[in-house]
């Protein structure tokens, strides 16, 4: 059984990368490289796996998982801009690395709080059009 | 290749288990535990895998698909009480509970509806903030 | 300026008037009048008008706005069912009823909380086929 | 008969008013005040009310009004952020004034444009929860 | 009160003007002028307004507008070509005069079937860039 | 990690098998066999799995994925009759045989401009009922 609760967070970045000139940060990012940033309406998706608890009839308690994600993901990323707001949060804050970001701050202490389920795989969409998903084994 | 049909059903239920107490009831399903229960619009998607035929360039009859999940599924549950309308469906009318449920209804004589096409997943969405997934082998 | 805040709920509810013998209901109202009920995710829309404050940039106070709908209808009819758990809901629950209901509830006292700003319009998504609207003067 | 076309921009803003004190402004913009900002993906409703032109079966030409829109609006917006990038666009960067901002740019030459159909409606969706609409007579 | 019901349809157009060089035609149309034609989902949404029964706490019953939608307009229009398969549908099938023969059609017999209901709206979408509304007083 | 960008194109066909006769035809089609064709708004999903790139911080450059896309898939079906205007589009059109004449195309030469990201997933929506998909080891 897989189960996908679904958050939404608002925040700003700027593409640019401190190893390429601005030129070649400009013709990569494109408008995504404006100096002062713009921003997204991320949804992110979790998803656990595992076995139904007989007793109560759910795989996790979606309530404990809420509160779990508003701490390690919502109130550092929601209202924030990425490339300043967020301590530890390096590299170009492209959706790959938010996505990966998020998978490290979650996957961190998942098992002392959810025992038999497992994190079985983050999904972050960036807008309509951009999807970015790391499954995990 | 994998062909996905999408269905919806609306229904209601209370989550109450009798292996807790009430207080535990209360505490465990919050407001889903109200007496009088409360209902929502599902979203049931079933894929099917397999080989297209040469001759209809088809996976599946969708209007064979849709019969078959009519009457295994839909007739059901739609517009009904889960805790009461469902025979056979027991323990907490969870939405983990219900895509188990449902894998059962469907799996049952899928094989002789369906010949080379295998049943590979179900997947129930119960609100848009929740989903639910079962893969099958 | 007309302002727009989407809120969502879930809830039960039974078509059946008593002023209508039981053939009439079941014909006029087919699976919804099945006995035990069944339940919708209801989407509502509160629709405000006016002049946008110049000191705030704003029409109306969204977060007052929340804490207003959240007292008149959210606990009203979130996670109920409208035949039993709301007082002072008589008559068949329709969602034209429901719609007129939600606007009596949340005109009472408009005018006492959002000053300036009027009430414009109630709508309501009873599911992805069917929506109902009020507008108000 | 009325033609309603839809357009997307992503942008980032302060919310922050200088005519009121710092703890005045979190109050009333909670994290939306936030010093470094954050982003949304706009949608943008643009409508225009007219006869049919009987020669083309067209109200207005699509691919005019996407010129239009772009020169006008996305331009200015997309990929931007509100407070610093858009020269007279002064106030606070709700969606109120950004939706009155819109307008004015899209009015000001739409007639010289669009002959014989009128602007009809300006319509912003903030995010899934908020939208905002400016009717023109 | 005013009720909307939701349809869809599918079905292929090539938008040419007899009145019109086929240079004019390819500038003015671009890809839809293609030969062999291509095709969109529409969606339709239907609106009445009126008073609420309080028998039936209903504004028209639905089971009838479904019926009478399938009769007027779904029969004739889904999986059709609009340019060769409907009868009395003339001039450019452009969206703009698809919503005026639909509003045609269902406005044709409307009071004999509805009786103190009115007809309201008319509603089109073509693609989720495009919508079309006739308001009916 | 896995990257998915959404196209869309608009395109009509019509289902009828030269291995069948006309009644089998229209007994296994339905309406989907009418002779003049119909059309559907199609969603194509792409789907690239790799590494990401240190010093971009991307797995793909989104716009040559979008050029690519452009002249293998978009210019070929986009606002086409799929049974008429594509060469060497053989069989059936149904939505199977099209997520695999898409597949064909993508994978082609694939290799030699996305070098390390491979080609992980074709996903084709014909209808809000109706999805399909092939996954690429």
């Amino acid at each position: 059984m897989r189960f996908t609760r679904v958050y939404r967070f608002s925040a700003s970045h700027r593409l640019h990368s401190d190893r390429l000139s601005n030129d070649e940060n400009a013709r990569l990012y494109g408008k995504c490289n404006n100096p002062y940033g713009h921003g997204h309406d991320y949804m992110l998706e979790v998803t656990a796996r595992g076995e139904v608890d007989v007793k109560t009839g759910r795989l996790i308690n979606p309530s404990a998982l809420d509160r779990f994600i508003e701490q390690r993901v919502l109130r550092v990323f929601d209202h924030k801009d990425m490339n300043k707001d967020v301590p530890g949060f390096e590299g170009v804050p492209t959706t790959e690395n938010l996505t990966i970001e998020i998978e490290r701050r979650v996957s961190e202490d998942w098992a002392e709080h959810f025992g038999a389920a497992e994190i079985d795989r983050i999904w972050v969409r960036e807008t309509q059009r951009n999807t970015f998903e790391l499954r995990i084994r």
